[in-house]
């Protein structure tokens, strides 16, 4: 960063489409390109699958992973209640901004942040406290569907990855290399 | 190939937003940490900048790049004649049949070939014809704003990246490491 210090983005990648989480894995592909430090941090557990962390292996040591999730509440039965979903994502918030604030990286990935928002595992406060605290040399990314108007109206590039057509629709169960 | 075959899909990211290209860059991570064998191939020259190439050879030897395209028709003034670049698209598809036959690749890409498409340097038959071409354990990705309804209504699945909002917008130039 001392060297070369780029304008960083505000990116949100939100809608119902597919691609999303695909988009934030192709922009450490480039990052690590520039020999960038990158952090990933994952706010809903499986959302991220095998070949998605088999593969980001071959970008280390730029990429560091960090799963803070604890699934999807209420989508996932997953035993766990509200309050242990909500200390996991006041966690993952704690490690967000640590990691946004400490200059180390040039791009931070907040994957499925939107979605912990949407879920009431993080609050607005939370949201905008994260936003202010980041370097403007920083590129931070925040993925998910359901981004707020505030997060949209907030970032510097927004795309909506819009669901025209889900192998769902054709009977195609998830496919591995593609879903997982 | 033979001890895995998952059921191949037709995947096609199109939209004016950002995050096409950069979703198919994910898709190499994800599809390497399986150990698969990538073939991207590149129809519009110039799309593809310093950041993700470099980055791709992290990704080495389960990806293979090929650059065809001849940059924009009528986009940057390059002094090529729409012969030339028709030429180049012709060897481009030519190369992404043999790609696609040849068994060797479980992902193949073909980076704004849409673009390709309506600019009028691949015909709708031979969109059809490379299609048609894929086995059926092959994901063929195809990318690029524009895309065909033919090829919409063909793929199983499809994901617009639509711009809400560009950083192009608030006066900011493209970024190292997130445009290029």
């Amino acid at each position: 960063m001392q060297k070369d210090s780029p304008t960083g983005l505000l990116i949100v990648y939100t809608g119902d489409g597919k691609g999303k989480t695909t988009a934030a894995l192709g922009m450490c592909v480039r990052a690590v390109g520039y020999n960038w430090n990158i952090c990933l941090i994952q706010f809903v557990k499986g959302s991220w699958k095998y070949g998605e962390l088999k593969g980001l292996k071959r970008l280390e040591p730029n990429v560091e992973l960090h799963v803070i999730g604890e699934g999807f509440v209420g989508i996932i039965d997953d035993n766990k209640s509200f309050d242990e979903h909500r200390e996991a994502a006041k966690n993952g918030l704690a490690l967000a901004l640590e990691k946004i604030k400490s200059g180390k990286y040039q791009l931070v990935i907040l994957d499925e942040l939107n979605v912990a928002c949407s879920l009431g595992l993080v609050t607005p406060e939370e949201l905008e406290e994260i936003v202010a605290a980041r370097p403007s040399e920083l590129s931070l990314v925040i993925t998910g569907r359901g981004a707020t108007d505030w997060l949209k109206e907030k970032a510097d590039l927004v795309t909506e990855m819009k669901e025209i057509k889900h192998p769902y629709q054709k009977g195609i169960l998830a496919q591995k290399g593609v879903d997982w």
